[in-house]
């Protein structure tokens, strides 16, 4: 609401409030549903989630049920193990019908820094979520995380990009992880970014279950 | 990656590409568990999502189902009704001893644009929130769309920041919705803004099921 809207509203009695905001509600709905109307195409999406904030593989993850509530099979890589805790497994597993997880990155961790098994697991994540792609069975396949091997060029980028663009008609693809790259965004369909306004770290919080993990 | 970076690695052999890498690695590692270290404090956090992209919701529903996989009950009070599509609905509905569904907002629309009525539902939906939030079984509490309420003061702020700031000590809050109040973010804990970088609706595709529903 601007500063003008807010004066001029305060000015009005209860019943001109309402016939005012009726009146600017329908002119809402109107430039809404013109649009709406245009929007006839269905086919499945490249999303990405990016950026420093928090959200990206929990909105992501919130697609996957919502996908599994639509009675969809679904598809997950995670790149970087580890990175999803014990309450994101325990629920995706009382799916199994729907949702094959597939958590590859083995050792992609700062713990161990060998550049040489990162590159291998990376390697291997990818050719598991090719198949994966190209699986039509999957209605949406989750490479979680996929950003942060493209970021240290542990896949080649046009690979990547080359076996997105070439997706079945019908199936969506997310990809998540900060620093997305320009060549990513630049096919992608959907794509958001997650910017930290506020953190509980700085306030000496830790990581909590529900939360983080 | 910075471009320094690049072309300083471009110029190494793969045997000093890793062993540079793992000294970066080991480098960060540091600093991130000292950082970590003087993280220890535990307690319910108040998350606001905001932000016109997409996500909001759907990750604030992701972090309810990672609180199911952690055994948790969940409190959810829809201020809008119909944001939620069956997708979501069907899947929660699986877990009825954990959480709760309270699909307030009735004729919150623009369909009806009857602010009386609006003024009506958000008094409700938010008694309802009160309730749950007090409610110390519930260790998790999604407010999903408050935040469109208070924008159109169908809520007085101060009241909604009063109960926040008040909550049990253990229980996360999670708002939803665009154009978040000064007032909310300055004492939440965590708050991520969403933004929109690319949008499907712009290439002429409409909503679709899993995705926007």
């Amino acid at each position: 609401m601007t500063d003008k809207t807010q004066k001029k509203t305060d000015l009005m009695s209860e019943a001109e409030r309402d016939a005012y905001h009726a009146e600017k509600m329908k002119k809402k709905k109107a430039a809404r549903d013109k649009i709406l109307a245009t929007k006839t195409e269905e086919r499945g999406l490249l999303i990405v989630h990016t950026g420093k904030g928090k959200g990206k593989s929990t909105a992501a993850f919130g697609m996957v049920f919502r996908a599994i509530g639509h009675g969809f099979n679904v598809g997950v890589v995670q790149f970087v193990k580890g990175k999803w805790g014990t309450g994101e497994r325990d629920i995706l597993e009382k799916f199994p019908d729907q949702v094959t997880i597939k958590a590859m990155g083995e050792g992609f961790t700062w713990d161990v820094a060998d550049r040489q098994r990162d590159l291998a697991a990376a390697r291997a994540a990818w050719e598991t979520a090719k198949a994966m792609i190209v699986d039509e069975r999957y209605k949406m396949v989750l490479l979680d995380e996929l950003n942060i091997c493209l970021r240290y060029d542990y896949l080649p980028i046009e690979e990547v990009v080359e076996t997105l663009r070439n997706k079945p008609h019908d199936t969506h693809v997310i990809v998540t992880g900060r620093n997305g790259k320009d060549e990513l965004i630049e096919i992608a369909d959907l794509v958001t970014e997650m910017t930290e306004i506020k953190h509980p770290f700085r306030a000496g919080v830790k990581a909590q279950a529900g939360i983080e993990f």
